[in-house]
């Protein structure tokens, strides 16, 4: 029975596996052309040491997943995909901005296998090269291959969006000090940090391509599950994931004390005597591999990890749902294949 | 003879600090009205906290020198000042961005007589706030009063504009490791880091009033020219400035190690001996006050410090002389009382 329970757990994994690896193939060329397109953008820069440290993190890799959505959605929509190009690299030179100076926020020292900005430079190197992959950014956005009284808008929702993610940030800063943050104010957060950047990818993936406005609207929702889902994920690895292949001990979130939606699901549904001990392990960096076991065991039981899996696959499904009113396409598949990866992906 | 010669001091004093009320009264009425914007638009932010921490620092006072820049060359041009308004706020924004993240990576917990945001707050939510208002920046930037196919020059200029400002900070970090700097480089810096935002309010205050190419430029050169005598006036004020009225320390530049046009000079125009002095003392906070008064007194003999106050003045006098081309008008006579204050101003 045990052997045979291993087998199929086997089979799902080399499953899951060879999927991901169709998935990899499918998006190769598209990333090649994302990672071209972003080492030229970058190389536009006067200070020589300032603009060094600006590619040390978006040049050592990286899924490319927020311009990658952007040009599927285009391709999937009218064959456009090659025209977002500027946008996700602006896109792409958001996210890594933020990503610097998370890590700052965070204390971060190793990112993608390296050392962030802050600690391979300095402080202030870092904060600067932040500022200057943003204004790198609304450069490049200007470029984006849209009739021109359009750019008005676009660059108001992605400045918004931005204006968003530091939001996000800062309440995620903020329910690590709090014990009693609800589901609704968690989904807000993530959303906020994580998912409207997706959101803004579809969306103008989407209007570069000229779609209809039912298309774009319906585009935009899918980025925004698809980047809810991808986040509430990421938070259920933690916990779920093999320490090997996420890159960091199980249960890091819980040291750091992270308010993720199993924890905020554990507190409510947790008998006192097991919420106390929650409480004792969230946000101490020194708690014991034993005690964290023992918080692991009582989320398990809480059903908590197995909830917050389920919503991750929940958002997902209904992402992959708006994708129907596509017509078939390669495009369309990947799409598809895409948001299931986002909930299903071990790292 | 000492008297007399005491009195003409006060004399010019008192002129000086007339002219400086008279320019002050000139321009209230102005500054009113870009107070009341920039309140307005920062109050669209979501998150409580970040919102107060965003604002501490704009509202906190300033003189509002780019958005006055913007508005007065607009009226000068064609009495349009006040479409300058949202144009002139996203730069004041950026300016304020720039001082927060600034202020982090120089340690300073001062500014405008209140705790800055780091020190406030705390270090992640100041590089927050700094990035929200960057981002904000930039919504408000295409609220700009201008045909809508032409928003995104602007865009690309003010982001461009931006990431010169945090070049041009890296390269004053730099130089506070470096005793070769030249004049030629030191101008650079002081151009990327203070004067670029000064010609962009310029040149896009004569665009929105829809000015010819020859004002235009014209106008941004103007802009940059005040802004560069700015800073070097700001290195001068550093050494020969009353303490009470710039409100810190003389000398403070010397014991930070800043590279002003003061050091660059006597860097090359001081004998061995004096150098060495001058070495010994920049960049050291626990430099004695003696031997800092030693410093100055080597500044004054190699001419260094009346060399840096001559070439503000002749900054001004070229920008004042691009005047000359725009009709008569109460904002153009405004326009050169501002780039006389500039580098005639006591704190």
């Amino acid at each position: 029975m045990q052997r045979s329970k291993k087998n199929v757990k086997c089979k799902e994994t080399r499953e899951r596996n060879e999927k991901s690896n169709d998935l990899k193939a499918l998006l190769a060329p598209r990333i090649k052309q994302i990672d071209a397109a972003l080492a030229n953008y970058l190389d536009d820069a006067e200070h020589a040491g300032l603009k060094k440290a600006m590619k040390h993190l978006p040049m050592a890799g990286g899924k490319r997943l927020r311009p990658i959505v952007a040009m599927l959605v285009a391709d999937a929509i009218a064959g456009k995909g090659k025209k977002t190009i500027p946008f996700g690299v602006a896109l792409e030179i958001i996210h890594n901005f933020t990503l610097v100076h998370d890590d700052i926020m965070d204390g971060d020292n190793l990112r993608r296998g390296i050392k962030t900005v802050h600690f391979q430079w300095d402080l202030p190197t870092a904060i600067n090269a932040g500022d200057a992959l943003f204004a790198r950014a609304f450069e490049v956005l200007t470029e984006v291959d849209l009739p021109k009284d359009e750019l008005a808008d676009i660059v108001r929702d992605v400045a918004r969006m931005t204006r968003k993610i530091a939001e996000g940030q800062q309440w995620d800063m903020d329910f690590e000090r709090r014990r009693d943050v609800t589901e609704e104010e968690y989904i807000k957060m993530i959303e906020y940090k994580t998912a409207v950047i997706f959101e803004c990818a579809a969306r103008y993936g989407a209007v570069i391509a000229r779609a209809t406005k039912k298309q774009v609207d319906a585009m935009a929702e899918y980025g925004r599950l698809l980047g809810i889902g991808f986040q509430i994920w990421d938070d259920y690895l933690d916990l779920k994931g093999d320490q090997a292949t996420i890159g960091k001990p199980v249960g890091s979130d819980i040291k750091r004390g992270k308010n993720t939606l199993i924890v905020v699901h554990a507190m409510k549904y947790t008998k006192p005597s097991d919420r106390k001990k929650l409480l004792a392990a969230l946000g101490n960096a020194k708690v014991s591999q034993k005690d964290l076991d023992e918080v692991v065991k009582i989320l398990e039981c809480a059903g908590s990890i197995e909830y917050a899996g389920k919503k991750a696959l929940g958002f997902a499904k209904r992402g992959k749902q708006l994708l129907e009113m596509l017509p078939d396409s390669e495009a369309k598949g990947t799409l598809g294949a895409l948001i299931d990866y986002m909930v299903r992906r071990e790292k």
